[in-house]
């Protein structure tokens, strides 16, 4: 067996597992737009709310594939820090459908409000954590430390939701408004390793 | 890392996340076939409206991947405007299991008949974006360009699309007709691609 | 673009999706075992029949992977027909959970046993027509063609599915006993193709 | 057709099925967190012992991932033996959602907990069965059958399972801890692999 092929194996099935897991995410949010009794368009505006936090939900989960996906561009070594650093991201990930769904039912009430912001926030620490794992385990790439070294994006976002469930107590929209930011600073996949990389 | 193999993962990551959420999609159409609570025939034949529409929209999806599946095969880089113009098209592709619901229960009443068209007019749209990304993408390959330019199908089915909303305004068995008839020139692969590659 | 590697890709991905499709088919049976309200024993028996139940077609749905894993295996092209008559299998499949559920929750009564029956013949026949569809786009490989060409399991399976249907008249259980025989000659996986391709 | 192509497809599928399997199995557990109705923090804290069942429940499914995983690197060969004992595996670890919402939901009472350290023991000795079923396929390897041959964890596991199913009548809180120092001492992952691989 060679070491070099059960290496790919291991990145493979990493992503493999972690497509499937997103790809389940993504989806089972779609399950909360409950069918409406009614056949008119009343009974369907009143899903609005769950539709709107679907959608930005959506987005969301969206920007981990991508960003995952280029993240995983630069690992080389998979070992069980890794592992365990991508469970725990897919674990905050999984979350993030149920604090949808409260949020979107209960028309951003204040808590739910919170709650999201914090099912969002678990999710760029992690993500952050992975990103250390991976530096970590590639000690002899520089590029790849200095490419993900200084991530001023995962710094700004994680500020942005603690600065929205802070805010939430004045208004849930000002909460709103600090979450779709980071959603728009992250829209743009990571150019960081891209251009890192076409410097090689 | 070469940047060879960094494209193919691109490539591969694509298809294997657009695969996962497009089995999901077709699949959880099915759990709107709920289980009836009598035990004879009468109790099954009330479900008959739910699984003749679960049966189109398996059509239609089946027919999206069966083109994403096609369309990725012109594909050889992968970049942001790609990824996002997928993720856009499985966004409206995972609001079809909620439409399809709606006018399976409704007994295919006008307005869920009306936002049924809407739900498979959204993809179609999507669709043609992706083309139309993956075509700038790929600049200097005019046999792609040139198979996928016309796209005489894709145009007729939107049309048929907006035709069939309009129609249902007459009649909601009209509208289906339409959407029918998109079923219908697309049950064949896109043999464009084919016929071009061929050639080369 | 090397028409060997779109061949694989075709092929890759055909895997992928049927996959996909086959692993949500199969775990969301389960959903189905409603959590009791109850936390004693009797609670939990009174879903023996659905746990029964979704034994059974886990083991069905297993068969159909091992042995849509072992066709695949005889695949070098894949083609429209192929394509289509591999969703129509899929098709069929889908609709195994909805008929596993009613069996289980009406105790095994007799109309959800034939339909029961009738769900397992489908894809037995969809089978059918997916080997017929390889065995033709293979036309110069007669190995293949002589490996699955007589196909004694699949014509007994159909037999005793339609002997199970008829049966379930005198009584469910003489039914299901029919439906587990098919169960039974198919668990080992099909060492036809296995024996022809080892003395290639 | 190369036996050698034959062998990796089917290691691939067993793999990517696997991969699907418990990609849902672990994300259909979080739809049990049903949604609360109320707005505030107390609507949510009612979620907490089915939150707590839902982590637990994540950490196992994960070891069996990453334990998986590591196993099949040391495949070399599928056959039908490995599929039937995959397929065994994979049906006891669907239980897993069902055992943990009936715990979360009765907030631990003695029957549910039994069941849970059931649903937890099946799949441990499910993965002993498919370890054998792997030795015995590949008789020529002794460092596969070194390295898993003597599988302390393994035991030390089963063995906890059991007592703590028994001391679940004393009180089910000694039971959760039997059940949680079966997935501390897994947390690593399987470094006996690992070590004689390098060893090669």
């Amino acid at each position: 067996m060679r070491a070099n092929k059960g290496i790919d194996l291991n990145k493979d099935r990493l992503a493999a597992f972690s497509d499937g897991v997103l790809a389940i995410i993504i989806t089972i949010m779609v399950l909360e737009l409950k069918v409406p009794h009614g056949a008119d368009w009343a009974a369907l505006s009143a899903l609005l709310p769950i539709f709107l936090s679907y959608t930005l939900s959506f987005i969301y989960v969206a920007i981990y594939w991508n960003n995952h996906h280029h993240l995983l561009h630069t690992v080389k070594h998979v070992n069980g820090a890794i592992l365990w650093a991508n469970n725990n991201l897919l674990f905050w990930l999984s979350l993030v459908p149920f604090a949808t769904a409260w949020a979107g039912e209960t028309h951003f009430a204040r808590e739910p409000t919170i709650l999201y912001g914090f099912a969002l926030l678990m999710p760029a620490i992690s993500f952050t954590i992975l990103t250390t794992a991976i530096v970590r385990t590639h000690p002899n790439e520089p590029t790849l430390a200095k490419a993900l070294g200084r991530d001023a994006k995962g710094k700004v976002s994680m500020a942005l939701y603690i600065g929205g469930i802070a805010l939430a107590f004045v208004h849930p929209s000002v909460a709103y408004t600090c979450y779709g930011l980071v959603a728009l600073i992250w829209l743009v996949p990571d150019r960081r390793i891209e251009r890192e990389l076409k410097h090689e």
